[in-house]
């Protein structure tokens, strides 16, 4: 799915589903990570007009997620708190380091193309929430999560095609996948979003 | 004004209307770092729920305005940059250093604090632009800006109330307040928004 070259483990679901909670409050600091990622990469390329105006557009679609997560939370008497590490992302960027492409804004590359790896295992995950979440309301919640992130996905690939070519992004996208694959197989089945 | 103790000195407008691109460039930074610092607050303390939500609704407002400001550069032909040094934020978190409340919450004050004074002094700055800005259009943004600004210096000042109590507060304020204004006047006059 969207370019990923392992689908998520079985048993991970199940690790999900029993504390729904901790998925919840991992979720929250993902929504606010995918956000000030966002908010950075403009920040840091404001000399891109369409990267400016999606991925501004892109963080302020995560801080209204980061409100419904923040609902339903409350909703559970779930009490959130500051995040702790985030091991995926910490080994995706660090799979990086080293053999950055050597184009002109190959630096910008990685990070579009993590962006869109990130998106692409969030969006993975979200449907299998959909599909087995407890109640009717949350299964359409991370449907509609699920349609977001796919989006997402799209709109990093496509910016990491206007910035170095169509063939230089898809080929670092496609190896950075086959690191990421690497990653989720490792990782521990945790409830996590990641 | 919303407790500013020297009021911008005379020459910083002339500065300002010399070299509009350049205030409209550094402001586009202001609003990125505000958005930034926001979504950076909710995550570091999510426990505190008015904190959440009116914080990713005042980075939401900022994105939007940064996409305001981006289209004012395009329309003026200018192209955007990555942001050099900020003397007066550094100057300003400098300067809390070392004598932090050792209130609970003494951290999270500081930085509300520190957030409360630096949206009056862009209110302040944005209100001499409503003024004096050369077309109709740009001085009624400006007036529009200063609105936005004098509120979330409001919800700045009263999240350090709620976190920490009004007396507390208040009294850091006041005391930040001092620290800003000398470094305001020892500042160079340049067309900046700080």
């Amino acid at each position: 799915m969207l370019g990923l070259l392992t689908p998520t483990p079985d048993g991970w679901i199940d690790a999900a589903l029993s504390n729904l909670d901790a998925v919840l409050l991992d979720h929250l600091h993902c929504e606010l990570k995918a956000a000030s990622n966002a908010t950075a990469l403009v920040a840091r390329y404001p000399m891109f007009p369409t990267l400016v105006r999606s991925l501004s557009d892109l963080a302020r679609e995560e801080l209204l997620h980061v409100q419904q997560v923040f609902d339903e939370l409350e909703r559970r008497g779930v009490r959130a708190h500051p995040p702790g590490e985030d091991p995926y992302a910490l080994a995706l960027r660090r799979a990086t380091q080293g053999d950055t492409p050597r184009a002109e804004h190959g630096a910008l590359l990685d990070r579009l193309a993590i962006g869109a790896l990130i998106e692409a295992r969030s969006c993975e995950r979200f449907k299998l929430l959909e599909k087995h979440a407890p109640t009717e309301a949350l299964r359409e919640w991370y449907g509609e999560l699920f349609a977001s992130e796919a989006r997402h996905f799209r709109l990093f690939a496509s910016l990491a095609e206007d910035a170095v070519g169509q063939e230089l992004a898809r080929k670092r996208i496609a190896q950075l996948a086959e690191r990421e694959a690497e990653i989720v197989e490792r990782l521990p089945l945790e409830p996590r979003v990641h």
